[in-house]
């Protein structure tokens, strides 16, 4: 394993652990407590998954990977606040959370170890010239950290 | 800058972008507001900041970096829940939070890029060479998306 197919398994190890991490929560939680508040006043674990399930999407675009599953969850998970407009069901939201997850995880596997290392398509070749950190990999770190923020709010419903 | 230089950029500048964060809510709170817990019956923020500190003091010893400044945490914040044992106050909570993120900040800019790619001090050499990429880097990355974790979970006591 040479040093750039290391690197790129590390990030691919650290996102697949978060996502393992919220499935399992995600699974254990019954309907009922994915309409319950993280804390009081706050959003709904439905709400989480909807927006974790945006944001997932749209790293089809960012990445170049192909095209977006759930585009319309934008106008509900990410540009809305939660219980401002109507929710799909708790049934529907599960579903898109795995779906978006699967084939995210069946392109990853296409992407070489060098592509990771390129622009992704909201950088200009000029500004990726100056940083070249701003790559598809940074996406993903940063996304990682993303799902790690509201899985720690998510598990809040847990034995309550 | 070569790949190795690259990656070890990346991954600070994701842990950075953590710290920084935490930071500005942990600085944006009160006392009182540390004093208050996350979701009713959950840890208080001030736990979660000791907890952080302890968890990234540890960091030292894990990566080979040099001493720990707060040992005494760990039964605290890292084998006590939440409101077992007495905590120290908010303001010397506060401190050790900066103390150790600031060590740690001193200390990583002394890290060579290919240091980063070594085994820490909690594998074997016959595991490592098992599973390389159980290396420095991925105690990093590990450790980022734990920050994330407890910073969505302090959020909550904002604007509440």
């Amino acid at each position: 394993m040479n040093q750039e197919q290391l690197i790129v398994t590390m990030a691919l190890q650290a996102w697949e652990t978060q996502i393992k991490r919220a499935d399992q929560l995600f699974n254990a939680l019954t309907d009922e407590q994915l309409l319950q508040e993280i804390a009081p006043g706050k959003n709904r674990v439905i709400y989480l998954i909807g927006h974790l399930a945006a944001v997932h999407d749209a790293m089809n675009t960012i990445l170049g990977l192909g095209d977006r599953q759930y585009p319309l969850y934008d106008e509900i998970f990410l540009k809305s606040p939660d219980k401002a407009v109507a929710a799909p069901s708790v049934h529907e939201v599960r579903a898109a959370w795995h779906e978006v997850n699967k084939t995210l995880a069946e392109r990853f596997a296409t992407v070489s170890p060098s592509d990771w290392f390129k622009r992704h398509t909201r950088m200009t070749d000029e500004d990726f010239a100056k940083e070249p950190y701003r790559n598809k990999l940074s996406v993903l770190l940063n996304r990682t950290s993303h799902v790690a923020y509201h899985l720690g709010q998510g598990v809040l419903v847990k034995n309550r």
